[in-house]
């Protein structure tokens, strides 16, 4: 009854843990941690780092600290012992990255990365970059699914309306088109928040926690909308950065 | 930091696939299945059904069906060949289930009964029955998971918008608390949807899905809040009605 509808498909992924259930289908996967590893890639690159290594395991961070990279490892929000710095984006401004090669191992976000590249070609999405990636997506013309990192496996608000505001752009090029009801949920849950995110992720838990840490600085930046209209896909083991006019 | 806070849980679980991250700390969990399985399990009640054995597996519902109970099925929104009826709540607005037990399989409803069963007690939950649960639900003071079927364990709207319902009532009696991001997230979308469920629910894959069976009458059923004031709770393999006065 759809087969008549020529459009691309754009979807949303809550959680890591519930992408077999979607994977099949999809060219591109926008990996997604607002807070904050994906908006710690971005402002990497935008402040001049030349490529970006992620890794799942400390044990593989430790591993290129040993050959001599710089190497970011954070676990519940801290740095790692040891090594250089965690995901925050302030730790990627500063002159000594700039040209570097980067490792860096979170959470959730580059574990993300590393399951989402069997299935299709990796681009990381942030509030950080949404405007450069949206324009860079719809000139790819192929099916997108946006795959939110969450909070330990679960659903978290600041991935799923990062990825909404994706969605909404997209559908309204009218060349993409959404079945999942993931998907429709996360453009309403954008659509309510996206005149005040940081005042509508106050009642969430996950900001709740970082804010214990002393991350509102970090949390200001990563809602911040478009401070860093960088595109980094990966390529084999490493994230590089391409223009937004690079079809690939 | 939050041992101070004796007010009992109330959270969220999209879908049975993320039971597991969920399930340890809850004493009632709520199935949620609002198309169709809870809505017609309410309506079942309300009607007069004395029992209802729900069965995750068709050879279980055909083995019951060899011993003479009235046995329904349903998989993909159909009747199953050679079963009595499947998951429209009207199939149970007849004579012949009064006082009887009847023993039901559903693609979603029943397998998220069984796989709640071993963590707390299990109450139904659909907006057919919302206030009367709500009112049962105060009354127990105890942590609570609403714990959404979804469709084929991805999210869907109409069981996360009940979900949201019952939180948004436990929430404001000032005894419940949530810390999930899944609960708030539910919560929103009740709050942008209660005016209008039917139409919210417009943009829903899995309405579209069930249009093209001719189901639109159940659906406007199935989205009529307090339809059937019933508590099915499940006792042994069975669930029975009690009184929204009871405590268990």
């Amino acid at each position: 009854m759809e087969s008549e509808d020529h459009r691309k498909k754009i979807e949303v992924c809550f959680s890591p843990y519930l992408f077999s259930l979607y994977k099949e289908e999809f060219d591109i996967i926008v990996v997604i941690d607002v807070l904050r590893a994906t908006s710690a890639i971005c402002a990497a690159f935008q402040n001049g780092v030349k490529e970006l290594i992620p890794v799942s395991t400390i044990e593989e961070a430790r591993d290129y600290q040993k050959k001599g990279f710089l190497v970011g490892a954070e676990r519940k929000g801290q740095i790692v012992d040891g090594f250089d710095f965690g995901n925050s984006p302030y730790s990627y401004m500063i002159p000594e990255v700039k040209n570097q090669t980067v490792v860096l191992s979170t959470t959730n976000g580059t574990k993300s990365i590393n399951i989402a590249k069997e299935a299709g070609q990796v681009v990381i999405g942030a509030l950080s970059n949404l405007d450069a990636l949206n324009e860079w997506l719809v000139l790819q013309n192929k099916n997108v699914l946006c795959l939110c990192s969450g909070w330990q496996n679960k659903f978290n608000l600041e991935d799923t309306i990062c990825a909404g505001a994706i969605l909404d752009h997209m559908l309204a090029t009218g060349n993409y088109h959404s079945e999942e009801d993931s998907s429709i949920a996360a453009k309403y849950l954008f659509l309510s928040a996206k005149d005040n995110i940081l005042g509508y992720l106050k009642a969430s838990s996950h900001r709740r926690r970082l804010k214990n840490l002393n991350l509102n600085e970090d949390i200001k930046f990563c809602l911040t909308p478009n401070t860093a209209p960088v595109i980094p896909v990966l390529k084999g083991d490493r994230l590089i950065a391409v223009k937004s006019t690079v079809a690939i």
